[in-house]
């Protein structure tokens, strides 16, 4: 699992003085932007290559409200991969107290520039199904 | 089922040259604050009454993305009402083709200004609960 | 002097309980955007036959804030056009009231595709010359 | 001058393929920010104090285009503080190669929990004072 650190802007937040719900998918694709970088494929370079991640599928469960400038830090973990999908958890916690605050899912499709289904790039798929194992092993 | 009308702006467009999959979620809002002040009772007034209304669960299932300038429909109903909680089904669709883009759900819960569980008044989920009625004989 | 309305959604709002400041150039976006719209030149259209207009200066002066779920209204005027710029004033206000909020400036360069200058259409420019003209006789 | 360093988020660009103009407000937030931040005053204690900064003006100027994930440097600095405002400006270049995107000044007024002026705390003006004169000897 992929640990990854945002801390929250004042414009993520909203009237009610917390942050607002559709940020935490924001928060999510910084969370699986980071895990890919790492891995050495940074998700800018793979765009160059005509490739498009797709959310396609979203999920999430919201236990306690972020707010302004709180520190996060954001749990990724590739759960599935096949020829054209990946599936991402994530669980968002305070840094300061370990506290879980909203968890999730996305699904992601591989597309071409024009929006058709195309296969994951083999380097990339090989690389996230490497972690799925990772994954089983230390997080079940 | 009440039906809502949104115009993307270029701002909720992204890289991909397509609606960034966080903002479906802004637009299910629109869509029940139109459903609610439709009712006659305006969110706003209802915050004002130290009413707070939490995202604690949501859903999305993307098919196809909208882009800038799009006029799309939120489809909202209500499809349960408990003393706390409420869930909202949506479906976004163009104007223009009337096709799907994108659907899903969310719960939302009752909470006092300081976050804590509140029922909700019981004006608002009467009226509310009337609309699961309707919606039950009309969509289903 | 073109007027458009727009609502305040809960997700442009921040902590503070007002709209976020960094919103209301979203709003002075939606205010030029429906001005070249009436001219029937859809900004969208104009996008698929190559043409960028890019922000190269802004300038805003907040006197009020907005809140959730006002209704404001943007009045916009073409100020300034040549070969490659366009100027456009703005003014939001509350629709209730008539009380202006915000107001400011935005100038606009026309590119290509590739973020080089280009001239702008001849079509588009005649129409917004056309509305420099009207707006010195009736705005000033 | 203070420097603090962001990334650009997917959804802070827009259907051109770049970062939305709009948030640019959003970094010079994030650069006034941590420049209160380092003078061990966070902004969200002096929120818990009542104390609110209201953006009341703002300018930009936009040379060249930020991108999905380019790291951003923001250099702030204050360039004048009165009893109840603060000047801030603002220089957001590129990490890698030190280019200069986009520049721009926002004036803050200091404001109670209702929105009427108020004096800034001694302590926060003091330490504000402190760094005009630091930035008129370096930068000028």
């Amino acid at each position: 699992m992929h640990v990854t650190e945002t801390r929250v802007r004042y414009a993520d937040t909203d009237a009610m003085g917390v942050v607002h719900h559709a940020n935490y998918l924001v928060y999510f694709e910084i969370g699986r932007t980071e895990l890919i970088r790492r891995e050495g494929l940074p998700y800018a370079d793979l765009e160059r290559d005509g490739l498009r991640l797709a959310v396609v599928e979203a999920a999430l469960r919201y236990r306690h409200p972020a707010r302004y400038d709180d520190a996060l830090l954001i749990a990724t973990a590739v759960t599935e991969v096949t020829g054209v999908r990946i599936r991402f958890e994530y669980v968002i916690s305070l840094q300061a107290s370990g506290r879980p605050l909203v968890e999730g899912h996305t699904v992601l499709a591989s597309l071409d520039e024009r929006g058709r289904p195309r296969r994951l790039p083999p380097e990339l798929r090989a690389a996230l199904e490497g972690m799925v194992e990772a994954g089983a092993d230390e997080d079940r």
